[in-house]
């Protein structure tokens, strides 16, 4: 677009990297920042360029944090031979939010994908397999429904199972509150795999 | 979310208050930017600092530009002596893509508002008035079709009727493309009225 200066040229287009931001809420966003005070700006950007030096990946299960240790790994209330397995830590934040999981995580930031060329070694494994050392009770492989992380499950379960500690896969089936008529064919067939008794 | 750092939170609120951001968007953009390059993220914030010090309103249309005169107003191709008086940077965006307008503009930024406080003095309309006192053939009142979109095109019309310079107000009706039965009936009693011999 032509019609914009080279500066908002170049602000709509950093932001539209984003993810989840399309050319239109590039603009909406560029238009709004460059409408701010000054100093909101300035705060602004010291808290993109604040976050990006101070926040680092937990010495023990990599999710992101800015001590050497998450304030889940470093809490004695945890159970701590329980780990769960999980892609991001977005999906951490998610069981974090049910608030029922008394365990702690282990991201992997990833999830196996031959199609793009990310192999066992791109993703936060061998640091798994060395907390394993350790007294672990059980490992519950909570990676995404999606191929690769099936994938991914598959493959930990593989590597894990020779040393006798327990894995678990969280279910598949149909979301609670789901209407059984909008659910897709591959979901329903995990449901009834998956049925346990009442 | 206690369950991440202080800086983290402090990005994903940051990035909430963009506009059309949730929480969820921001979540996602603030783990996007910590995982970027540190090279990266210095470039994105640098181009939001850059954009803000250096856009400025162009001194005849008041868009945003980074010269004195923007492209439009400086351009001896475009029809001087006929403005199109707009909301925003954005519906002048909006109309430069349809290829076809050939006049200049006028961007208000913002529309009279009673409700939440804006006047006709918190608009750039002293400054359209100002222009007026130029050769102007016609001013298209092209603000949105809301209320306060219409408030303000009545409020300019009547300004300017005195002048005797031909003010006129874009159509409104059933937009190109439109199934009539998903169309609020506002809209298509506007489309009625507005009809036209074929």
């Amino acid at each position: 677009m032509d019609l914009y200066s080279g500066h908002i040229n170049k602000l709509i287009e950093e932001l539209s990297a984003l993810p989840g931001i399309g050319s239109k809420s590039a603009q909406r966003m560029a238009f709004y920042l460059i409408n701010l005070p000054k100093e909101r700006v300035q705060r602004f950007t010291n808290t993109i360029l604040n976050a990006k030096e101070n926040v680092r990946y937990c010495k023990k299960c990599f999710t992101l944090t800015d001590q050497d240790l998450c304030p889940i790994c470093s809490n004695p209330k945890r159970d701590q031979n329980t780990i769960m397995v999980v892609e991001s830590t977005r999906d951490l934040a998610a069981y974090e939010k049910t608030g029922k999981y008394e365990g702690v995580y282990h991201v992997l930031h990833g999830a196996i994908s031959p199609m793009i060329g990310i192999g066992p070694n791109d993703i936060k494994l061998k640091e798994l397999m060395q907390r394993l050392q350790e007294d672990i009770e059980e490992v519950i492989i909570a990676t995404n429904s999606s191929l690769e992380g099936e994938t991914t499950a598959m493959y930990i379960s593989k590597l894990i199972k020779p040393t006798g500690i327990k894995v678990t896969r969280i279910a598949s089936g149909v979301p609670v509150g789901g209407d059984l008529e909008y659910i897709d064919e591959v979901t329903l067939l995990r449901a009834l795999e998956g049925r346990t008794e009442i």
